[in-house]
């Protein structure tokens, strides 16, 4: 029996641990998609409790708790934050299996130095000594980014975003971590919401353009486009709840557009028309630039409409979308392929039961000389866990190249989230290991040890064309 | 190597042991989802032969013996009880691999004692042995629920029962398992069936209400509802094969009932739509009165229409459906939450495809201090075996509270499925035994052991508010 | 540690050691499904080096170059064969965890005696010690397939073929390998392709009859049939690549028939109508002769358009799609099934995601005192590797019975892909020596052993009821 969380958590046999200890936990951080806050970094934030810090914008956590029966007063409502703090301690011993009982009990150890087990009877110890440390030195944003090896990072930015803490932590020469933005263009892709149109007229102004038209919009997404490459910039973001494929002519797009403008009622088809041409419209920018592009497909949220109109979006009550991909995601990577202007692309996907589906599309379009340059994305969101990994790591492995992979982001609003990178480090060791150890790959540390690095650090490096 | 089916069978190492033995199997048995015959139990019935007991209504191992190339006339035809007892038993070498070889041998094993390898070789043995105590007493129905330690079950029983036997079973004080009813009002539900139009007459006539409108058919529906919760039910069962939702206002409803009533044909939509109001308008029923609402969706049923003519529905020829599901069930519980009216419910899948979008859905509606309000069902009819359970339970530990779960139900015809309960606890001890051998739990058995035994029984017990 | 392939490989405990090497590794090979080259066995081709045979025409181990960054030159390009190969030595240490890794090695281990790790360092020793041996003898299709210890095998060949190889294969008394062909008629299903009409108007000379009407084609269709039977055929295969079912009468699909042979455009219901018809007639005439059918479900071709052109079909840009299956699956079978003409019928599905669709979709059909009558047919294409194989038979084997399983075919152009039925059987093995080990069957090596030998070899050789 091996002790909770030991050294070798997640590591069933030697060659995994040897993989883990002496290549994978050595390597720095690339983490190429997060939602960390550029104010924060850019201020160095300081917590004023645990609570703040641990659970502020944490709906996984907050999804937990009501399904422990918890009432909201305690996860996103009036009661005090030693109150909050309690009702997740109270609810820790129910996450047992869960993610969160790792997570939780890896956060507290690694950047607190805490090793109780997280319950009601350890609550005001935990309480007490986070807090006391949060005072002290050492326990800001950029400290927890310190501690985690983080060597670059990429946020996720609204298209019209100033960028203005980008540039603050560039020019901030005590601090060396790379801080990237990332182009997140959806609400321009969203015309059939009622974000559109206040976006359309804030892109305008940001990029100095009088968007009339169609062409109009474009002139100034890629004039963001610009910007963003200028500020350090070399992936794009794209959510797509619900997949789309529809071939228009500009000119229709361009009725389209004008349409949506005067708050015109769109049909089904026309937004699928106008989502195609834009996102086909981006990915050749991208393409130009030698960007990557990420794709988010699947989530289904706001499910709760009681609970969406008190708390807003992301709030916990976000799930997984079943649909049929395959064909029109086929559609969308021949489209920009057909004229050689299909950028680099991840595709992540939240319904697992299409991890194939995407382990040999990617395979369909890779080219160019790029190793590697149609990537499977890690396990995402709710995959985000051993099983998720595990499953997304042998579908790429058996369909595709596992040792091309771009490996881990976070995805996450939280400083201290680099646990998961250090949690799916672990994972891919062991499996790596648990092959060898069955004969089932050749024990050959120079070669194994060497693909551990480049999944872990090296490959992302490459990939993005990133200088450190 | 571990004997065939000895004390630790599933056990793979000493935490599962401990919890299994010293937990798991302590605990009484609460089946809140089955199919036995309340007139069997009432009658408290003896059986002339293994056969009528162990192949009397088994589709299971009727499609077993199909799949072996067996004669129809040793499965549902007119060979003896002795052929089609041989049939089977010459069936069970082929099985390895299948939980019908588990079933089968932990069957006879638990309440006959029987150790015996089923096969040609053993079937006459096993015959004479098995039929001479089927003669003695100890072996009833009453008998073989007192065997497996039952305290309560709820049988499934359509909305115009009499629930006769259910009220003999509970005046008999010779007799304390409690024996509840569950509505299932699929009859109602399914207005596109020829089975609808003799219903709804029933269904006026026990309700004492002249049903003329949907109205009316709502109010005796309602009858029968409170008619239910005085006789102790406090759980619904739905069948759902095809997911439906489609809104309508009550007078576009009332034109679809009427139209139903008269005979004529009705168009998908309007099916869709009085389906949708009826269960919504069930839901809010059960809501009112505190009852779990339970949802089996997605099978696909009846496939070979040359056996459906010849043995009618439920002999074997039913499978899986695939359909989109996450957008219409998100709907409909949505519809009832929206003015908190959701029921507690437990959504059952029989695409397993499907776990992470269940496992996912619920914890968009948990809430209302009702811890694990919103139930991810244990693993149905074709997922109910080793691999089936391990998936349900792996995907509800990643993505909700596995603690919370109100766990396992035989869902079966049969008074020896019992057994189906400890073949559960034992792949729920190992699951969690594992993760703690793998240092991925702590090794806190006061922690582990109220985990396994809430998940065995005392969830279900506190989920369903019965008194025992 | 176990070493690299070595004689255990796959195997993790004494019985599924003792199973692959006393049963498995002794049994002959039915390879009922693969597309080797008639005219290569017919004429005993030599092959100049060992680009042709391992890369000539392995459009898996071009996607993984592709994949690596290889430049298109040295995949299907023309560059020297030495440079081509060199391009996937430098591959092979980018696969490790894809089936290729094993493959490769397990192929120049078991046909070459070649023991080295591939990699740029051990190009050239391969390269000289491969091309040496491949001018010696020993090294021919024909000694591949007797090293293979192959019995019989099925090439796939389309229903206008004149099956001239395969008799003189069979004529050549020299050579004791039964070479049997399958009937696959997919372009004449194909209506709404291109290769339908030059592909009519061949049948109707190769048959002797003049095709004006429905009648006729399927008149000619029935004579192909019976050459094929002749010439000692069993088993046809189809591609149904998205899944149809609609019916129709026989006027209509005359008349879709009709409309199609002036060129003239056929609507989406209209192909699908005639679809369904042909491959109901089709299904009727394996019926009566006792044939099995094949269905290849699945599978989304020729994504990249770009490649397409360049390339054309069976070039490594296939991938996986998804689509409704269940209810037209059933539909069809059961349309045969109704007037007892279902023949044998193996279902193979692209996407794994319904294994359990198809898994239960056989049970529904079983029947004819054919014992596995209906099959859920072994891992295809993406699936054909480790945890592809084993979710089939852990599939299979919970949902019917493992035991009447046909087995593995190798489903590939290439002479050395043999060593996959050595893979599978090791898995195989593995899967039930696993069970015995955990005490979840018992250890019965006559049993077990048989089970293991029907898998492998007699179980297809009774299904397809060929005499050897």
């Amino acid at each position: 029996m091996k002790e909770f969380l030991n050294d070798n958590f997640l590591l069933d046999n030697e060659v995994s641990v040897e993989l883990y200890h002496n290549h994978a936990k050595k390597m720095p951080i690339f983490d190429y998609h997060c939602h960390l806050s550029p104010k924060e970094i850019a201020e160095d934030k300081r917590y004023k409790n645990i609570t703040e810090l641990w659970l502020g914008g944490d709906h996984y956590k907050w999804r937990a708790m009501r399904s422990n029966g918890i009432d909201e007063k305690y996860i996103t409502g009036d009661a005090t934050d030693y109150e909050k703090f309690k009702a997740w301690t109270s609810t820790v011993p129910y996450c047992i299996g869960n993610p969160l009982y790792h997570w939780s009990h890896l956060e507290l150890k690694r950047y607190f130095g805490i090793d109780s087990i997280i319950s009601p009877e350890t609550t005001d110890e935990i309480w007490e000594k986070a807090n006391a440390m949060l005072q002290e030195d050492g326990f800001t944003a950029r400290e927890f980014l310190k501690k985690s090896n983080v060597k670059v990072l990429a946020t996720t930015d609204d298209a019209i975003d100033s960028l203005e803490y980008h540039k603050m932590i560039r020019e901030d020469e005590s601090f060396d971590i790379k801080v990237l933005p990332a182009l997140r263009p959806d609400k321009g892709i969203n015309i059939e919401r009622n974000t559109f149109l206040p976006w359309v007229e804030a892109l305008g102004e940001v990029a100095g353009v009088e968007i009339k038209s169609y062409k109009d919009f474009i002139k100034a997404l890629e004039l963001r486009v610009d910007f963003f490459h200028e500020e350090g910039c070399r992936v794009s973001d794209h959510g797509i709840d619900d997949i789309f494929f529809m071939l228009a002519t500009d000119e229709e797009v361009d009725g389209i557009f004008k349409k949506a403008m005067k708050g015109e009622e769109l049909s089904p088809e026309e937004v699928e028309k106008y989502k195609t041409k834009t996102l086909v419209n981006l990915g050749r920018m991208y393409a130009e630039r030698g960007w990557a592009m990420q794709l988010h497909i699947g989530a289904l949220r706001n499910n709760n409409s009681l609970m969406f109109n008190k708390l807003g979006p992301d709030s916990g009550f976000d799930s997984i979308q079943d649909q049929h991909i395959a064909k029109k995601v086929s559609a969308l990577l021949d489209e920009l392929n057909k004229e050689s202007k299909l950028p680099k692309t991840i595709l992540y996907n939240l319904n697992a039961a299409d991890n194939d589906i995407l382990g040999t599309m990617i395979g369909n379009f890779q080219g160019d000389g790029i190793p590697g340059k149609m990537q499977f994305g890690s396990g995402w969101w709710f995959h985000d866990q051993k099983d998720g990994m595990i499953k997304q790591m042998t579908s790429l492995a058996n369909l595709g190249l596992l040792r091309r992979f771009v490996g881990m982001v976070t995805d996450s609003r939280s400083f201290l989230s680099y646990i998961r990178h250090e949690y799916f480090r672990r994972i891919l060791c062991n499996l790596i290991g648990t092959w060898v150890a069955n004969g089932e790959a050749p024990y050959d540390m120079d070669l194994l040890g060497s693909m551990v690095e480049e999944i872990c650090y090296y490959n992302a490096l490459e990939y993005f064309g990133i200088e450190v």
